[in-house]
């Protein structure tokens, strides 16, 4: 299991954000992660979605390298996002909940274990559940950001 | 708990061919299902796809009352329909399968057992998965054609 | 593995029926299995509760031998007992589902589709789940009584 | 998702001692937590069971806001509070556990891998299990008390 | 998905008894397993183990085509072996069971919704457990017998 | 649930080297494992199985106290350690897996997300998977040296 993975990847991304209220012209969280990841490598897609089970199975396509939701991710009934992708998933990153759940509790301490995110692999896609809020959709998109070659390099062997 | 459903439902369709090697010209099976569930009330679409759990969840939407897959159902590694769907289900319709067998193995005997088959309901949308032959196909759709007034009824409570 | 067990049981019931709309003077479903497991050796208690997840949940007691619930097995959306029983079986006897189902379809032919049906094992307790229906609870409250002493026998080995 | 909700919830509270050996008076655990949750505003009830799936489910109710079980979460074969209520949950308060144990790992290191703590919500009730040390029921309490508001202000939305 | 599979397969088989109280030379239900196999092109090996998790797991390999555990597949606490078997399975041959347990309904009428019978594939491994009595096993291995070659074309597809 | 158990225990160790490319001559992961859990009270044995599932399952046994899988725990579609382990474990020690990742992300930072371990119990037998590089596998298995008395103790009980 080497790890050299230099060559920066070039990604097709869809960044789906899931709220009953929001609409693209006030997504603040998509904007965030969208401009973490903004790379002139990449090409980035951007869509909205209501809180249902369906839309967000839905948006599950092998056409892009990475599929990011934002929101739905809490605990309330109509939070559905991480009940929808978790049977779907091939292997999931447990780490990268630990680690996202981590940074969370060191910058607003206990209040983030409301705080749900899900990585995993379905087929040659990763797909990432991050929380609504800019603050936790930035934290999340970063740590994709830095590790995104290293992803992209293991689950394409 | 009445039965009483007798209105006809007019229903959106879908029917979604699994296979590596027919196209749509070739689908005597999705020909079949067609046939047998064409009514006026009813709108149908069709489409074939491949072999590829991707593929197959990406075909999953509330905008249709009725979603059929027809093939990759068996037992090799390239069957993964029922492996795609089934952690998709809110409920399953587990007398559908029980009921679709009981029938093949009337008609073929024990060579049934390999023929797998599954039916449930997501959000408001019933879902089948119906095996590749024609004859499968068949027994399957007319199962399904003929409790669809008594199904639609039920998940629309 | 030998099948001797012909003295026959006492056994603490609890009929519990699952229901938004019947009241205990109502209800004939839960009459019909009362009658029909009745026996002077027996002890039978009953109640009903809510098409409630957490009121099914709380039912569930090591005072009884047997437990039935009947009601809320459909597949509409509040109907949640098969959902709320099965992850708390240790063991599922899947065969009384195949064999109530079997019945079913030589009473009402392909609309038993629709009918769900759940047995297993928690601890030392049988529990069942049976449709609210008074011919499906009688259908499958036979089936228990004619099996009772033979399950009893084997869940206490 | 705003996170106001400074305005103090009323609870109904129940703390369940789960132990073979303990009785109420010698209960310092079930003590403890029952003196961290202490409020004016909140009603605590406390009883004792035996380490018993069956007694373990049975002591879920809608009667209460927060069910506190405490003890049982070991890995030794009599533990089974985490195995009864995990697939009770119908959403996992997973950065519970992860918050709880890096507190542990903090207070006293490694050895905190043995413990297990489990959170989560069931229909409109919040669910914890703690480990049975006075010190670690004591670590867990004081998580759950810092986030009640917050977490009873999410699961009521 | 033809089903020409005419030329019959060579097959190395295994043939398990899961038994706390029988020993090789009493072994009746595993000789009438042997017994219904038995064939030149096939080599069949035997072997008896305790009702243990960790000794039925062990005995899985892809050195064998066939695998057939005989016993421990009831409901009493120390039957292990369809729970032992259940999550290891690629792809479950969910008819297997149901045409079994109908065979079985013919046979012995409801008694046999205690019956626990299980197929499906690991690798390119069949794997079965069947009932410990004489009969069951005889019914279970007659029908494997029949669909042994179509089977194994399907899963080395 | 008191904690002395000072006397160093006996144990029978296995390790296993799950790799498609290593020998044992140059298995520098399983060398290091060997090294750290050397003792002169311990038995340790070795071994390398490929990358497969059949493989992996067929390895536990219970004539071992601790069984330790190295390698095949990434998220490269060939990595199935996890996933072949997991289904297995009668207990899951979920805090193994955060301590060794939260130590991982002390030592590569983020990298460390594609880091997957599991630890668990099977029947009396300890079980761990620890990825297959030479600093993850001395990073897990010195976790695993400091708390196996603790471990050993409390799974006998």
């Amino acid at each position: 299991m080497t790890h050299k993975h230099q060559k920066e990847t070039e990604c097709k991304i869809k960044i789906i954000t899931v709220s009953d209220t929001r609409n693209i012209e006030k997504d603040k969280s998509g904007d965030k992660i969208q401009e973490i990841l903004n790379d002139k490598k990449h090409t980035i897609d951007r869509t909205i979605i209501k809180d249902n089970k369906t839309q967000i199975i839905n948006k599950i396509s092998q056409k892009y390298d990475l599929i990011i939701y934002c929101g739905g991710t809490g605990i309330s009934k109509r939070d559905v996002t991480v009940e929808a992708i978790k049977p779907l998933l091939d292997k999931e990153i447990t780490g990268f909940a630990q680690y996202f759940r981590s940074k969370s509790f060191e910058e607003v301490g206990s209040r983030a274990i409301l705080t749900r995110a899900i990585g995993g692999v379905i087929n040659n896609t990763l797909v990432f559940a991050l929380p609504g809020s800019v603050n936790a959709a930035k934290t999340g998109a970063k740590i994709i950001k830095k590790e995104l070659n290293h992803l992209m390099y293991h689950i394409k062997q």
